[in-house]
């Protein structure tokens, strides 16, 4: 790898020299002798998708906000808001972009309606795991064209979190048979939700605190939410009896942050660096979290909450990997920048699948 | 996670204020008149056991030597060092511990005889993946341990690197049964050599470097090394006729660097930081990196150089995973440190083994 890609990977590539002045949020201004800025000081704010301090999401967005502010040495002070406290969760884009923050925590598969590309940054059904989506965006490419994609937004994309496989959900019926999905209302957003409706369901959109509701009311049959750790969070056992089902919508998504390019431009070199550096420790971070306290939830789920995990029939999983063969490869023809990224990771996709199939999964299977 | 576990978990567990003046390395001294030294320059040596610039160990070094440099703005300037260049690729540990330089980057198993309990911070036969392992060190109590187990030779520990899966290595014969197994003289150092000898085969240990030609000539029937990108580069498909394996005894090798404390705590803690998030970035980055060229170098090996890949029998896996438990552990029988950390990592491998069956693994099956 030449230097050049390094620094492009962490989001320098075309980045102002340092000692700029700051445009945005500066407190102080003053150079030393040798031209370097180690004295302006930056307030930022960020903006994030998920309610203020929400386990493993809102944590993690915590958890960048101070990295930056201890390896600048306070330099960078940035102040996390929760979904709402200064604008709504699905506004954080707009605020960004339109300079009412300095930086956003979301995913990226909100941004669809702003670019359907977008959704490739965060997770495919049936797509790249979390090991599999990093080496994809900094070794195969994925990084590059996240660049390109929120450029015209003026916004510097990073990967920022992982929560590694989702599970496929809760229900209220076992799934025995592809027809235990027809009309099966589950909430299931994105490409996953496009998949279920293809197979017979009805996938509905809901935010995360009206899941537990909709649930116990009966006003839908399914839902998905992230894993254990979160699922048990919201207690959604206790919605009612529920059957408990393996991932396939989800199987790495990447949290994402996004910074203002005029706050990012304005920075000096090493600060540049250091809130690049931030995502990408937030982004192991947080996988690492949940790979740690999944584990320990199921346990809680199973052994004190009898939850009845199940497996999809294999008819089930080869019909809906299947089905998302056919709706993913549908994103490609909505414009020319989202065949380009289509293209790019199916091509990773195709070529990495075959490397773990001797590699972690031979593993995982030798390991039993 | 409290704010404390995090911190401790960067290695700032127990460091000196900031602005204390550095003893080791450094070049210029000022303060500004907030108290906080922004100019005091560093300049350390890091020694390796890697040959200078070897793909993917030695990159990932100076990998974390650049970052280091651009994160500070040029305040910590790192000279790598490869194997030999300023000490033996096996004498960086007392290199480092003895201040001859402040930094070192290798692998902690190589050091089992400073300290038994050592090994389990690199990779353990049927033990932990990549993934896993960044969730026992930063969420399962792994670092603290590390920290504990290095703590008596005056070095602060990180992981800094990570290969993933490597191969289970190249054979002049099939492997059908456990009888091919007997008296077969392979390259494989640590605990998986120790379980090839109680399996009825005779473990060597060579350095990298010799591992073409001792197959060459056939003194010994067969080696692992680490997975297709190295053993690609190191020419070994062309050594002889081989069959080629999936790996079982290095399930997600983590790299290690680590820091001389006295020069550590020298630090103001912005650069203590610092030094400590190049790390996680290092480790991710050698992954998201292996993974992507593997991949390319599995398709070369194969499709190029009709290398035959097969897979060990169930007969033959069954008996190393028995044979792996009882090696790692009568590690624990060595000293009662060793016995702390064997516990934390079984439980943590046993409780995570139970989460990936139903996420990870489920996830490759169905995809498969």
């Amino acid at each position: 790898m030449k230097r050049r890609d390094f620094v492009s990977k962490l989001g320098l590539g075309t980045v102002a020299g340092a000692g700029l002045l700051a445009a945005c949020g500066e407190k102080t201004t003053q150079q030393d002798k040798s031209g370097k800025d180690f004295k302006t000081e930056y307030q930022w704010k960020m903006v994030t998708t998920w309610p203020k301090d929400f386990p493993g999401l809102g944590t993690g967005a915590n958890t960048l906000a101070r990295l930056i502010g201890e390896m600048s040495g306070g330099r960078i002070m940035v102040k996390v808001y929760g979904a709402k406290e200064l604008v709504p969760a699905f506004e954080i884009f707009d605020a960004v972009s339109g300079g009412t923050a300095e930086m956003g925590h979301g995913a990226s598969y909100y941004w669809k309606g702003k670019s359907e590309a977008a959704q490739f940054f965060a997770a495919v059904p049936f797509g790249l795991t979390a090991q599999e989506m990093n080496s994809w965006l900094y070794y195969g490419g994925g990084m590059e064209l996240w660049h390109e994609v929120y450029e015209p937004f003026g916004l510097v994309p990073a990967a920022a979190g992982n929560t590694g496989v989702q599970m496929g959900g809760w229900f209220n019926r076992e799934i025995n048979s592809l027809a235990d999905l027809q009309g099966l209302k589950m909430r299931i957003p994105g490409l996953g939700g496009e998949v279920l409706k293809r197979a017979g369901g009805t996938p509905v959109s809901l935010p995360g605190g009206e899941i537990f509701t909709s649930l116990q009311s009966g006003a839908i049959d399914a839902t998905e939410w992230v894993g254990p750790y979160n699922d048990l969070a919201f207690g959604l056992y206790k919605a009612a009896k529920h059957y408990y089902y393996p991932g396939w919508h989800e199987p790495g998504t990447t949290l994402e942050a996004f910074v203002s390019k005029k706050a990012f431009d304005a920075l000096p070199e090493d600060l540049q660096s250091i809130v690049m550096s931030a995502c990408r420790i937030a982004n192991q971070d947080m996988l690492a979290e949940y790979t740690a306290r999944n584990n320990q939830a199921l346990y809680t789920l199973v052994n004190e909450h009898q939850v009845d995990l199940r497996r999809f029939p294999d008819e089930v999983l080869d019909k809906l990997r299947s089905l998302s063969d056919t709706v993913v490869a549908e994103v490609a023809d909505k414009d020319p920048l989202s065949r380009k990224v289509y293209e790019s990771y199916k091509q990773f996709r195709d070529q990495v699948i075959d490397w773990h199939e001797v590699s972690e999964r031979a593993y995982l299977n030798a390991r039993g």
